[in-house]
Order: structure tokens, then C-alpha cells, then sequence
């Protein structure tokens, strides 16, 4: 039976990191929203029509009658299905904790164009948005892609993955975080890169991965643009 | 074998939600860094001196040989072997998506104070933190908190619990949250409360359980101040 996806159309958003794993592992998988009468069906599930398994918001996943809300739960349970996890318990913890600390890095790179609030437009919050995306490249970017460089360079297998000796779902997730980053602050990247080897290199990995390559290529990789987590605010990346 | 509990001392913060769970389970638990010399075994983890298993930051548990991170990842892991999460699957995956939308909220909470970002000053950031505030109270609370009224009223058990007939660690972090929220922003909660019945009297339930009553009258639990994540301002509160 196909997974259902439930995200957003018209952004890769928070749905990309689920859509990832679903295309490395060619996983049957119907994006619902992106069908028609799919926002209705959607609808259904955050209004509580379905049953009490209401999410708080998208993406979500339908597996047979299980419900699972936000990207790194859903990672979880699709990790051993995909095999995209680690097969021992102390591995997919670990890659779990993982995951939830790009979650946080995500939502930080949310707040770099919308600090004050998400429920007010970016052009309301510019001045606080070059603000906060100050703090973020100087700061708050080193500490978290600093972190999971080390991560790598502590993986007794290699640093060619984050965890063990073969993909997982984060390696996934961190080839998207630099491909959004890239996009979003490609100024302050360009000279950020060269203190993450390892991370880039493993982007390189994975972006050439066969699948990957050729959902890269295909309609079904929505372009970045300024709906999404990653937005190019030329005024928010580094200054020349 | 004790559970290690790694977190700041000085604050309740994210560490009080794994307490909460700790203590109504009366599970035996170090608190690390309140112990003696615990504050340099807390870094050596966070320095990556243990192993590859180090985490981007407190809290984090030690069980066994397992370092679990991040509060929805360590509640994910003691629910079942403190009695605190369903016995099927599906509910296991549900209540963790429930904590993992208590984690974006405490976020939005931390960020009301701390908008311009987590590095810099409250005090240099009071004017943002303003109208931070302003659209958390007015958007943001109402969205969250009438979520899980939502579910409470969806649960087929009924409303004395968040999921099934018992309790779970997800009550006990709503528990939480109302006082947090209580503390923070006591003008706001007073008048918002009336809307959201079921988490108020969800909240007095735990909150009268023997080993949470006891805990609280512990030394064990510190105050709420102004270094945590509920931080009272009066300038951020609800207006007369």
C-alpha cells in the first residue's frame, strides 16, 4: 500500500526532508495534497473529521491507520521501513536525536525572516529580520553545522556518513539543509562552506546518488522560493 | 540502574518535562550537574570526549549505554518503561507527535522573550519582545492551546486524558506548560483559561497526583525565574 504524504503544495517546505527518504527509497507514495480534491482530503484530518490522531499541522503521514504527525516522527517510523535507519535501537535513537536538532535549526532558519511572529507578512519585520539573520550567520549557523561536522569526524566507520557505515535518513536531511542554505544565504555560504568539509562533501555524496539525482531532475522537485523555509532575501545574507 | 538526567542547574527550563516524568513514575534518577563535580561530567559529553553519541545540547538522558537527546526523544524512550505511554504503536507514535508540537510551542514561548535571538540580551531586545508577545498572545496560544483542548475532546476514552484512559507523559507536560504560562503571563492566562476547560482541569488533575504533589513541595523543584524558558515580564503580559 502507498504512503500518503500530506504537505503544502506549492513549496518544498518541511515536506521535503519526509520526500527525500520516500525518493531514495523509491517508496511507492501518493502526495496528496498535490492531487485533485487532495487539499479537501488534507482539510479533513486538521479539522479533527477523521479521528483524534489530528495533526497540529502539515506534513503528516498515512500509514495503513497509523496517523504520524511532524517530519522527524515520521522519519522515525519510516527510517526501518526505508532502510534509512540504523538497525539497533541505540542507533536510531541517536539518529533521532539527530533529526530533532535539525528540526530546531529549521525552525531558526524560519525565525531569520520572521522573527517576530509567522502570522505577520516579512515586509512588516525587515528591519528585525536583518537583525536576527545577523545573529544567525555569525552565530547560530557555526554552532549547529559546527556540531554536526564533529558529528562526522566522530563516526568510528568514516565521516562519509553520520551515523555507521551507510545512508540514513539525516544524511538525507543534511544535503537538503545545505542545498536550502545555499539557496537562502548564498553570500554567507560560499565563504562559510570551507569550515565544513565533511558536511559538504556529504552533500556531494548524496546528491549524486542515483534516485536522488533523479527526483532532483524531475517536476516533482518544486523550485525554493519566498513561501517556503529557505527564502532569498538578498538584504538578509552576508553584506558584501 | 539510576536514569542520569543531564541538564543546567538553576532553572526548571526544557529538563523539568523529563523530571515531571521522572518523579511520577518514582524513578530512581541523578539530577548530574545539581550533584557535585556533575556540571564537568555534563561537558565532557557536550564536548564529544564520551563518544559519537554527543548531543547538541541539554537536556539529555544517560541509560545505560545510550545517550538519548532532546526531550521528546528521551519522554519517546521512558514512556514505556515508566508506564507513561500507550502499550500499541499507534498511540506511542501519536503521543510523540503530541510532545513533539509541545516542542514547537515551548520555542515560540522562549522566543517571546528572546526574538532577535538566543545570544543577545532581553533587555536589547525589549522593544521586539513587545510585539513578539503581542502576536503570541493574541495567535499563537489560542492556535496551540486550543489544539490540545481539541484533542482532549477527540479522545473516545474521554477528556480526563490526552490519549486513553491514563496517564501519559504528554499530560504531565501540559501540566507544565499551564504553569509556565501561569507565571509568565498571568494577566493573559486568567482571561484566556475560560476558553480551554479541558486543559485547565486536566492541569489540576496532575497537579494533585501524590508523587507530582510531593515533588512540587520538594526542594527538588526550583522556582520559575527569569532565566528559563517562562520568563515573567510584566511589560510582556496582557494589558489592563
Amino acid at each position: 500500500m502507498a504512503y500518503e504524504l500530506y504537505y503544502w503544495d506549492g513549496i518544498q517546505g518541511r515536506g521535503e526532508f519526509v520526500r527525500l527518504a520516500l525518493e531514495e527509497a523509491d517508496a511507492p507514495y501518493e502526495d496528496v495534497a498535490r492531487s485533485p480534491g487532495g487539499m479537501q482530503r488534507m482539510s479533513r484530518f486538521l479539522e479533527g473529521k477523521e479521528d483524534q490522531q489530528m495533526p497540529f499541522a502539515p506534513p503528516f503521514l498515512k500509514d495503513g491507520d497509523l496517523v504520524i504527525s511532524h517530519v522527524a516522527n515520521i522519519l522515525h517510523h519510516l527510517g526501518p521501513r526505508l532502510d534509512l535507519a540504523p538497525d539497533e535501537e541505540k542507533g536510531r535513537t541517536f539518529v533521532h536525536g539527530l533529526q530533532l536538532t535539525i528540526t530546531d535549526l529549521v525552525t531558526e532558519i524560519h525565525d531569520t525572516h520572521h522573527p517576530l511572529g509567522v502570522d505577520d507578512y516579512y515586509e512588516d519585520q525587515k528591519t528585525e529580520a536583518k537583525a536576527r539573520s545577523r545573529a544567525f550567520l555569525e552565530s547560530r549557523l557555526p554552532k549547529f553545522m559546527g556540531y554536526f561536522e564533529k558529528i562526522l569526524s566522530l563516526n568510528p566507520a568514516g565521516p562519509q556518513h553520520i551515523y555507521g557505515d551507510r545512508l540514513t535518513y539525516v544524511d538525507l536531511s543534511l544535503f537538503q539543509l545545505v542545498e536550502g542554505l545555499r539557496y537562502a544565504f548564498p553570500k554567507a555560504m560560499f565563504s562559510f562552506e570551507s569550515r565544513i568539509p565533511l558536511v559538504r562533501a556529504l552533500h556531494g555524496t548524496v546528491k549524486s546518488r542515483p534516485n536522488i539525482n533523479r527526483y532532483l531532475e524531475s517536476d516533482r522537485r518544486l523550485p525554493f522560493n519566498e513561501s517556503g523555509i529557505f527564502r532569498h532575501y538578498p538584504e538578509l545574507d552576508q553584506p558584501d
